[in-house]
């Protein structure tokens, strides 16, 4: 556990200092653009809005705990978190959304056209990027990835306002929408380290067990937690009608009179002021929050009890600290 | 030229049956997604359309012409031809378009969200697509492309409505959301064969070319050809506010009052009932449309000349006739 005063990310963030800033260096030239200013313009605004840059602390973390001594995982560090910052920029597009990390989307800023195309570019550049190590296993697993988190992205979209979502359906549409790139960030590491398969499987498990995690915890804010400690507004997710674990479950445990609410605010989208209080209200009866708290607990553990085979590495011990700092945040 | 009574694209489409079918069906294998039936709804609806597959057949044509013996060009055509459809599912969000090869566009069927997710999972298909080759520099080649046609496509966003667009912005432009694709389909042709440095660069030539004339073509048609030709309405590139090369070349000619009107349609974007003709009466006047025509010819010209240093072979006069063919919709 970690006893120290900083958190997790912090100890990480620090530990791994000087490759954090050569991919800040490098996002910041590959964002460039000579012929279209539109573009810097529009990722400079996410991608200095303060995100936490996990994803390619993991990248950074992963192939260093297996030993990398080479200069490639900063590019695939910058890979993952170009392919982050893309699939952003289309949610908040797909999503309508006015708000991100507690500021206006591009959307708003700029136009939706401008977010669609920007992030075209960012993709595209994500791809030039992982090319140049030429790890053929990397490419390939960076490639899927993308295609996972597209896929995840569409279940997710004709899932919505279904209101006969099973669980199953929502661990594919997160295991597509965050755990994929979670566990292609990780994986990437052991991979071009040449590091035994044992060490590929085990940080490919623990970035998947980490990102369902995460996402599991930032569904269950978007019912549980203060709108700014997130960037997002309380009951985003209800008016958008997604098929999240907190409503699934209540769902599942619904009476007659309950299944009438769940299908007049969730699959014909009638919300009226209160609905989302009483939604809340309906959770926290049938325990759907708690069993969705306790849900991001176990695949914490998960995550943590992943990293086994891993060599003991000071950075061993945070990436397993940091699963529980996951998860603290529903606390 | 062309002496026989097929069209050089159908003289292609002949020799190429073969390979294309199984581009095909590795188009509709990878199109599918087993967890999100939109995608693959979404993908036929264009896929199926009925376009040309011009940019394929040039991947299949340059890889045959340079002696190609194996497998991978299957791969890429299927490739090239992924991220064009992705393409066309962003644009008719970007351009608002209803129309598309004489059809509804996905984005009016369903809707934006569908066509942005569907394009991202159909880019990140093409992106695991060319990785499976493992051949580095036509993943350099292709991978490049797409961050230039995304470029080019933000630049042509940003240009649009600005009367003060020059010649040199409208090339950069087309290069990027046309000519970029063309050169890296025919490019890679030689690179996965291991041709002579001078067919590689041969071979971009002629793709560059062939897309510029292409592009052209497209622009003159807007203004110059019938509605149901070119599967789009006359006229929906000024709506669009779009500086193409008839309208830079009428407004670099216009009087102080034809620069008013010019001023009210496209920069403020005040379009009324008879301003198309009389754009098109303007184009007439300075003979616009006229040295659209003669650019487009000049290019086809370079296509043709490109193709020198290629080996003597039946699909090299077959791709020389393309590029007559390609300017022959103006006649």
């Amino acid at each position: 556990m970690n006893v120290t005063s900083v958190s997790p990310l912090e100890a990480l963030s620090r530990v791994l200092t000087d490759d954090m800033d050569r991919v800040n260096a490098l996002i910041r030239t590959r964002m460039m653009s000579e012929n279209a200013p539109r573009i810097p313009e529009v990722t400079a605004h996410l991608i200095e809005a303060g995100g936490k840059r996990i994803r390619p602390m993991l990248t950074l973390a992963a192939a260093r705990l297996c030993g990398y001594e080479g200069e490639d995982h900063v590019k695939l560090a910058a890979t993952v978190e170009f392919i982050h910052t893309a699939t952003l920029l289309h949610d908040d597009v797909v999503d309508e959304s006015g708000q991100r990390r507690g500021r206006p989307t591009a959307n708003l800023l700029w136009d939706n056209k401008s977010s669609v195309l920007v992030g075209d570019y960012l993709f595209a550049r994500a791809f030039q990027l992982m090319v140049e190590p030429g790890n053929l296993r990397a490419l390939s697993i960076l490639s899927n990835a993308a295609a996972v988190i597209a896929e995840g992205e569409v279940l997710q979209l004709t899932a919505a306002q279904n209101i006969a979502t099973t669980e199953d359906t929502y661990m594919t549409v997160i295991r597509g929408k965050t755990a994929a790139l979670f566990s292609a960030a990780t994986q990437v590491g052991p991979v071009i380290t040449g590091a035994p398969e044992e060490q590929v499987q085990a940080m490919f498990d623990y970035g998947d067990a980490l990102g369902i995690c995460f996402q599991i915890v930032d569904d269950y804010l978007d019912y549980g937690g203060a709108g700014t400690a997130i960037g997002k507004n309380l009951g985003d997710d209800f008016r958008e009608r997604k098929l999240t674990l907190p409503v699934i479950r209540a769902i599942a445990a619904a009476d007659a009179s309950e299944r009438a609410f769940w299908e007049r605010t969730i699959a014909r989208g009638q919300q009226d002021e209160g609905d989302l209080e009483s939604a809340m209200a309906l959770m926290e009866k049938h325990g759907a929050l708690a069993s969705t708290r306790q849900a991001a607990l176990d695949w914490a553990a998960r995550a943590r009890a992943a990293l086994a085979p891993l060599p003991a590495h000071p950075l061993k011990d945070m990436l397993a600290d940091l699963s529980d700092f996951v998860v603290e945040r529903v606390n």
